[in-house]
């Protein structure tokens, strides 16, 4: 019975409480989900200053879930916020939404547009995906131009705000299949996919199948390269002892 | 109970077999897998040519899957033939194991190379890797020089020219991980693995747990641009059965 | 006096002469055409699965010219169907008149914009161009929805259509010359060019001169890497006899 | 009269007063060099953990410039750790040392390598090299296998070993300039120049002339897109007093 | 005290002044600009044709330069008219205005636009992004369609057509910097920087900065690969004596 | 019967005179095919400043070719100097041996090298197939630093030296045909390619046979975009009668 980290490195605990209910909702029978957000950072992801505050929080879950032996952890935020470090640092498999979303959507469209919350988030969705090397796979990134907040709050009509880029990503960009771009959104797929006629991914979801694969498989992150294990070293400061030799 | 369809394009019935069972170690407990291979074409693909002449067939299983309502389909050749024809032609969602190692090996490395059977199948895998976006993550695709159904003898010495690829790829191309380049290799990823220190990924059962992933969630293939199903029209000769109007 | 295998891979008759007739005009006098289609297939290829089944009657017209000792061979539908296949087949150069057209587009353009028959038909003219390499010089790749079996009927309205798409090219993507999408429109060029003051090129009669230039030049398909000849091999069942072993 | 603020994210003392010597040393008559490094984090940087536990430290150096008013910041980390946000944050312009080598090295040679400490440091070099687009001009990532606080180290011999990756960027990469890749090679960049007979390029030294210049020209951070101030928003924790709404 | 060739390759004189005085406000205090224009050549340059002949008189003043001992040249036309002849003619370093302000773009702004002249002027400033791997951080090279010598003339209203580009820039690019695309445009930057409340980059004024750091730090252009010296060799005819032997 | 002017860049005679032979050699029968070379400028182009003094003197021999009214331009340069030049001076059609080679070996291989003379060569021979689009169609271009005028004396080696680089392409670039990089290669085509078993080019006899198409099939130069004819304008100096408003 795998046992599934699932770490929201933002400190709103609704927004916890929503992304572990859809990962259940994602996983197979068997499957022990673990939802979690740090203790510090900030209440949500908006932007590259947000995400560098939420890394060591999240590293700290991820040796925390290391400690208790998970099997393996899902980064569940948008930007894919920490990933490479998460990845160092773990024995057990590390996947991010953003990229679960993306390589999900590759299997079942040509062609995919993304619709984010703000619009100062679409640059570093864009470098993941250029990272990624999907880049070409990607019509386009939208932002509805909604607080990630406001996704927590059913009268703010985010919904229809996503739902006319949805429109807008058919007619415009020739998408195929549509990735919602925030963790918030994690309970609208289904919905919104029914209403559009095409598919519409959520990462989390996409996330927790891809991580049981992974375990199933036995596929670890590869030690050779640039996910090699941080080397012991001294840490000054307050990351002394969570993160310094010893 | 997902069932799923694991077709391999070529005739060659041992190796339908081999494939089936490393589909069925790889699956969830409850995923019934129907292994089944064409009535027609060559009895190995390797080469452009041999691609061709297999695809009627695997589409006819294709189209006896949708009637026998299996909830995917997987093309068990590592060039992916006839992918997007049967896409445009399934329901149900469809994977080929080639793009199903790519993405699963994007999960658990930064680079990786791939070792196939004969150096006259790299081009068409190189062609994939860039219709998918990812040639910017493969360092190189090697062939063992070793023919498909090599694979099949166990005196064929196949697995030390494969194993001594797998260390060129290490030494040479700084891969971090491997993706073996041949649904008859299904048989020796965890072993590779074991004996070369890094991920070797094997596509057969990736992409079981890739189907699985997308029926569980729901996810088909979209039917916007194109993979919209076929027009229904008349077909002259031979496929006017099968494939035309009436 | 060179002899020149025009391959119309749908079985659509009056297309098959009008192609003739279009690579007869382009030709260059001692040049001799012959127009033929394959017994066995589509009407019209829209779409992955026409193209799948039109390549076996491809690769046998294929044979038949080589037995003949036919100089080249042209594959005449736009999404140049087959092409790998049938360069790997034949000892004879082949060129497909999509990436004709695109070639000889570049040297009279810097920019150019195809216009094709049905949207679902732009993803693979897309991944032509990408795997090509000059996906770079395409504007875009518009469809002009007309179907291609209209481009057989004056009353269908069509080339207005496609004089609109035309126009949108200029005006919208900065496209300095326009690629005609589909052989079915092979007797339109001409008339187009005029219209709308940029060249118009269709690829029935760029692939008559390059093929043409080709056999002058002594140049055949390098047998080293993807088009080495297919391997002698057992085929089972209906391609037994045309594609196997004996 | 310009003053810079010089942050050296690790937690090295002996490092930083390096690093301010070089800048100090590249720098205009008038320019005011401040050299810094924060209180908290690794002593080095090798890896992805190391960068993601040195960025609070660098935001607050940053914040801590923009209170004394500086005219400028620069990274002074050739992974360029922490850029993005550091932009966000400041108003003042922000130039990591990576970036400013790749882009001087640019104007004196169509092709350059770099030399960097640790092979694990490789991949997010390339990354940054793709995400700024000038990957295409980099012929290879080298690395020398020399911990970054052996370069403190006169006894440790990785002077030489740096001279051989370059004189194999020279004979094996055909590259036509260097970039040393790593702070802590600052002091070397002359020297290397004049014995291997090819520009050398320090990022120090080019960061600080960049930063020069852009203080004069008035150019700063766009505050359009990704590079957006911070959203005031509550932080929980130990981020709270620095980073939170206050 | 460094002293700066300004090259304007055209011959029109009252440009030749207003691109040295733009580059004199952007220098540092000791720095003396010298701004020279070529005796031979189109009075101004707009397309591929005037760049090709005001290449031999640009070559000429790099050479006067050269003989007087200049420590750096700049070519003051967008195109970056003859900067790869230049460079491996001169020993000096050499900077051309586009690349100058492409570069200092990089540093301010994830995503910029270029507002030049003439549309015909598109594709060579869209080369040259390719060129320098830069491509992928511009979103659109726009034209404001006014003639460069209307950029001497107060009263033809070259300004507000360029101040229309730059708001579309903005709204319909994402735009979050612009880069003028002329160096009759060098007095505007300040202007429409304040005006638009986005950085307006001049690449005269960035090339300056850019050239006094080469200097500063000792670089200049390798010798190794395509910017290796001219062979000695014979010239027949006008420029026997200028470029040739002897 | 079309005129086609074949213009060597450089200003040896014997040179023009090969250049001259081999295109008649490739040309159809009926083709009149006029070799020239221009009276000012290197004896051989070797490098950027070779080139740009060339094309002045290549920009009179298109003019003179207008003014008598040949069908076609051939720039029969390796490195297309002036090409883009040319293309907006000319009614006429320009085509130029690289580009031709290009386009033609991608018609029979799937991947090429390119074996050119001198290694200052291959940066601008890399920047033109980056241009093209056609840089992931070419694994390398080589240099056998050969000078170009060594390839005027049989008694210099050249020959060999070429096999070699040929040879050393096939084994590690897994190159399936050769691109012979320099006009005055012309004549040994035949021999090399029977020689090493696979297609060897030569960009003059592609050229000529590129160019009978264009002329047949009625396409131009597009004047839409960067090729527009040049605007009537005053030119300084020497140029003035030959280039300005006259």
């Amino acid at each position: 019975m795998p046992r599934i980290l699932v770490i929201n490195p933002n400190t709103t605990a609704s927004m916890t409480a929503k992304i572990g209910a859809a990962a259940r909702a994602a996983a197979s029978p068997g499957t022990d989900i673990v939802a979690v957000n740090p203790a510090d950072g900030p209440a949500s992801i908006e932007g590259y200053v947000d995400e560098a505050y939420s890394v060591p929080g999240l590293l700290q879950e991820i040796r925390a879930g290391e400690r208790q032996g998970v099997d393996a952890h899902i980064i569940a935020c948008f930007d894919d916020t920490g990933l490479e470090a998460a990845r160092s640092l773990a024995g057990a498999p590390v996947v991010a939404i953003g990229e679960a979303a993306f390589h999900m959507a590759c299997l079942v469209a040509g062609r995919f547009s993304v619709v984010t919350t703000l619009s100062r988030s679409i640059p570093a969705i864009e470098h993941n995906l250029v990272k990624y090397g999907l880049a070409g796979r990607c019509a386009r990134v939208r932002a509805a131009e909604v607080p990630v907040l406001a996704l927590e709050d059913p009268a703010s009509g985010a919904v229809e705000l996503i739902a006319e880029e949805i429109e807008a990503a058919r007619r415009e960009d020739r998408a195929e299949a549509v990735v919602l771009g925030c963790a918030g959104m994690a309970d609208l797929a289904a919905r919104l996919s029914a209403r559009h006629g095409l598919p519409v991914l959520d990462g989390v979801a996409c996330a927790v199948r891809l991580t049981e694969g992974l375990v199933a498989l036995g596929l670890r992150t590869s030690k050779l390269g640039g996910y090699a294990s941080p080397l012991p070293k001294a840490y000054a400061g307050r990351y002394a002892d969570e993160a310094g030799l010893g």
